[in-house]
């Protein structure tokens, strides 16, 4: 036992008392910040992350200008995949695109476990250059991508509006979809088991686009190998984020799959959100990303709202309720960190 | 007065008593249907609804085929804009696309008013023509966009995932957000007011995109306008439906707004819905697309759930949550159509 305060981050993740509200912002390292931009030049986003010395210095990026309470390792959800050798790209201005898309049970085949070490060992060096070179204070959240949101780029062959390939899949083949996020499930927890191995010191499941998904579906579909990755990811006693984009009633299912964290986006207000979480789990959210893209005053009085919402009980970390816009003025961040510092729950001190 | 019953369709949409629950499908003329693409050839889809003859015999299609008891005019949301000079066209497989999308004050003068029968004759003569040919109990669905939805077009200069540039406009300039949709809003019920005058039975407001807002959100920018334009319309006597998508938290401040009949996308299960939207008012909806696109028994038995949710009570409208996907094949729906008429409320026969 250590006398040591836990960094507020993680005290928030586990619902107990922090002196200040945690704060810190889902894609804060990136194309908003101009460093950042002038680090990248013309690189690519996979030739950046497979440079351990750049990756760790992008995530500490937006540590030193926000002071942020949390750093977000700088990857991506679709390296595991694409580092097993399933054809995928970053496309600039478009997200992953996949050269033959996974439709029939032939193309399990192409997908093949993850070693992680052996084809993810500069995700796990620049884990542990983080490790000795983060404040104290400051804990790494390391991160993967869940089954259902990965499986949706390896079908869909890219991003998508309406899911129309991963749904007929799912419903016309539920034995190919079902051990195709069997297939992901796996190599989730061998990446996540690696990071924390490595040094991080919380993780984030990242089930971006999983609000496309009807309750009963989810609840087929997509729980039961999101609930097997938090499961094993939490017996190694870091706390765990399950994050998703509309999932307003997705949110008591995302629970029950047992994460420390449920993720809340902006179209549910927090005290609602929370309800439906349900007790003895931490929220994080939920602030319109769109909200940071006016002026700084707008920011900050919708942030006030999300902060009164939040009602200064234990168990909840600020952000916004998805990725910071690539147009977002790095300053309108910087001032949400203040406020939400100074704004802390000051009836909780410790 | 007149004995004769009111179509099943008007009357669930007033949440009178019906002998069957009725049916229809958005999109349900267009890409799914084999006569649809052999009628359309190689033309543009504007190029089809700016031909009264075409555009009303691709309205029957689905009429004939399906039995569904609405048929919905072929246009698009777009027409109005669009045939006032606004720089817009639709782009096949990606949608409305704007060459100088609206940003600033001045270019709202680019936005004149709309003059439905100088500007969408076509659109008239359309109606016209339906309001002869449909069978007397399958009522004619005229439509507008919604003005948060049509001016998303025109802000971000195309289909958009994130409305980074609307939210920034909205943030930013409100004054400018608010002329934008109050000019639309005008459009909109000039476009329905003639529509009606044509023979439309009832309208549908299409707000699709608008559950990208938080409650906040919409009430301030989204709202105001929306219930004006219901106002207007509500006052020519045809019932009105508002729809959008991923509207799970707004769906009690749409029937605020003031239509006969809510939409509901597939997300919130139907009784749920049900109660946000309150008493007095129809639902619409909530069946998955994407459940259409697997084995047909898979499409009948989430249709069942759907029924069983939807619970008997007069004001039920079965439809989809949103457009019929293209790749749907048409007998899912033929078969659907069959379903809901076979299992209509046989505790209401009237």
């Amino acid at each position: 036992m250590t006398a040591e305060p836990a960094a507020p981050f993680l005290a928030a993740c586990r619902c107990e008392p922090v002196g200040r509200t945690p704060v810190w912002f889902m894609r804060q390292a990136g194309r908003s910040l101009p460093e950042y931009r002038a680090l990248k030049g013309t690189r690519s986003i996979l030739d950046v992350l497979t440079h351990p010395d750049l990756a760790a210095e992008i995530t500490l990026q937006p540590v030193r200008r926000h002071r942020v309470d949390a750093a977000i390792l700088f990857s991506d959800i679709i390296v595991p995949v694409w580092a097993t050798g399933f054809g995928v790209d970053i496309v600039a201005g478009r997200g992953p695109v996949v050269e033959r898309p996974l439709r029939t049970p032939a193309d399990l085949e192409r997908l093949r476990p993850l070693d992680p070490e052996a084809d993810t060992g500069y995700v796990l060096e620049t884990v542990r250059i983080l490790a000795t070179e983060l404040p104290a204070d400051v804990p790494l959240i390391g991160f993967a991508g869940a089954p259902f949101t990965v499986a949706s780029y390896l079908v869909e062959g890219g991003p998508s509006r309406d899911f129309a390939k991963v749904k007929a899949l799912m419903h016309a083949d539920p034995g190919t979809w079902e051990a195709l996020v069997d297939r992901l499930a796996d190599m989730a927890i061998a990446s996540l088991g690696a990071q924390v191995d490595a040094g991080a010191d919380a993780v984030q499941l990242f089930d971006s686009w999983v609000g496309a998904l009807s309750p009963k579906d989810y609840e087929r579909f997509a729980l039961p190998a999101t609930r097997r990755v938090l499961d094993a990811v939490g017996a190694l006693g870091v706390p765990t984020i399950l994050f998703g984009v509309g999932t307003g009633e997705l949110l008591g299912l995302m629970a029950s799959c047992g994460p420390n964290v449920v993720g809340v986006d902006w179209r549910v207000p927090l005290d609602l959100a929370r309800r439906r979480v349900g007790p003895g789990r931490a929220v994080q959210g939920n602030l319109d990303p769109g909200a940071c893209l006016g002026p700084v005053e707008v920011a900050l009085e919708e942030a006030r709202d999300v902060l009164r919402r939040a009602g200064g009980a234990p168990g909840y970390v600020f952000n916004l309720g998805h990725g910071v816009l690539p147009e977002t003025d790095p300053g309108v961040l910087s001032a949400l960190v203040e406020l939400v510092h100074a704004e802390g729950p000051a009836g909780l001190r410790s």
